[in-house]
């Protein structure tokens, strides 16, 4: 009989969720839904198990049984409580997301467990993406929030209590801007999305043009690439201090891959290009020379991925 | 029979020696004599040789048979090579270290490795010192240089080729002064023995006081002490960059404890209380709350006892 796994992306708008057979991780169906983050915590479960039984369904109509269900979840993760998650809003503190979908999944006795995303997304690309077969891997996703995950000697590196990887809030300029997190100059602060239109904007007024309010990353990149000279810039002052950021990583890890990903790496070049060149100055010679660093594969559907083979593989 | 492992420490004024016994860890015995770095390589090899020689012949009276040596050198060390050694004036380039050595010593038929001194430190007092007993630790030795050291899992981590533990080389602020190594913002451009007196003359000129050229950081510590305003305030701010570093650590790695080492670590709480204080207001709560910082108590030795342990542990 087939085994398989499903593996759930909890995101700002969407669930996302595969059913993956479990030897050679092959995705047997897909499934996404509206996340309605807004309407409360026990809807967010429900819609979570929903999303869960309808590819169990569908297993059983493949005859293939679920063994096991991984969710990713943005913020920090502790044995399946999830803590400061961006999109589980007006969950105060810790939501033990585990127990909680224990609970309403029991009649499938379902092993389930809960990981950060940006780890889930690392430990997919990894396997089965752009960093297939390496040992030593940073993974970068760029985004509203910037995330990351750690894999040293082929595993996930948690740290002590799980709470390794929050490498979008490395301090990369001391006395930079107050972050979401309490912290200061933090990586996501300088070049998460917002800090990427900030400084478009902020290019704009300098040149006595009107604001764009609500202009998105996406957009500012199709304005680059039709030659929008301050959409440019915007990327260009984003990519240095991304090439910054990767020299630490660089430095601190000398990993042989650094994986870059999400929603903002999607403009390419525009800022992958320069943020190469600017790490080549900045990290040591000795570590640049055996890094390569390379975009994601797997698409939106990587948190996904990694979660449920985290869910059987730790 | 007894069994030994010596280990030396390269520094750039004197080559550290000690004699440990192997299962107890014990020091049976050391020495310390002058590296005399600019007299050249072979003179450097020849009084490294000469340290071991001694400590062999001690071994050979206690009826202690010396098993390995290793060897703590700052740089980047690569299979026996040293790059980019700062002890070391004059070596362009590489450095075979292990293999001059090995020449030299051949009579007496050791296993020699060759180590990062600030990974050998961190290793020192993650097996008999701060974090004993701790499996998931981060050293870091601030003097002229900043060098770091990391341990995962029990075990030092080194990397795809040798290369981790940078952590001087972490990048702070990005739009920060130039480094020696050729980076900008560096935490050693910026937290180093050099940074500090600059700090120092910075206020001094400010208050139109003479310019201290020749001072080091441990008269500016005595001074502090005394009640001198623009040397406690030289540290101060030097420690809220450092607590900075603090919580990059703490968000990327999620340690045990982070293990605070080298000359400029002899300031005490004149700079890691602060630098503590700055940490806790910085670092996300949960990683905060689950790490001490302690300061290193195997004094100038430690770098020479790691350097032995890593010669029979990896």
């Amino acid at each position: 009989m087939l085994k398989s796994v499903i593996g759930l992306d909890l995101g700002g708008t969407n669930i996302k969720a595969v059913l993956l057979e479990t030897t050679s991780l092959r995705i047997l169906d897909q499934r996404t839904i509206p996340t309605r983050a807004s309407e409360g915590a026990s809807r967010v479960v429900e819609n979570m198990a929903l999303a869960a039984e309808a590819l169990i369904e569908s297993a059983g109509r493949s005859g293939a049984k679920v063994m096991a269900l991984g969710v990713g979840a943005a913020g920090l993760v502790d044995r399946g409580v999830v803590r400061n998650s961006p999109n589980l809003p007006g969950w105060q503190g810790a939501v033990p997301l585990k127990r909680l979908l224990e609970k309403r999944l029991s009649k499938h006795r379902l092993q389930i467990t809960i990981e950060n995303d940006a780890n889930a997304f690392v430990v997919a690309e990894q396997r089965l993406g752009a960093a297939k077969g390496l040992d030593n891997v940073i993974g970068l996703t760029l985004g509203t929030g910037v995330g990351g995950g750690i894999i040293i000697d082929g595993r996930l590196y948690r740290g002590a209590r799980g709470g390794a990887g929050e490498i979008g809030h490395m301090v990369i300029k001391h006395d930079g801007p107050k972050c979401k997190c309490g912290n200061q100059g933090c990586l996501e602060s300088l070049i998460g999305a917002q800090a990427i239109i900030n400084r478009y904007n902020d290019l704009r007024f300098r040149s006595h043009l009107k604001i764009e309010k609500y202009i998105d990353v996406e957009e500012l990149a199709k304005r680059a690439k039709k030659g929008d000279p301050h959409a440019q810039q915007a990327f260009t002052e984003t990519a240095i201090i991304l090439g910054a950021g990767l020299s630490n990583l660089i430095n601190i890890f000398n990993p042989q891959a650094v994986i870059i990903g999400g929603g903002v790496a999607q403009a390419g070049n525009l800022i992958l290009k320069p943020a190469i060149e600017e790490m080549k100055k900045r990290a040591m010679p000795y570590n640049r020379k055996n890094v390569t660093i390379l975009r994601a594969k797997l698409g939106p559907l990587s948190g996904a991925i990694g979660s449920a083979i985290l869910s059987i593989t730790q």
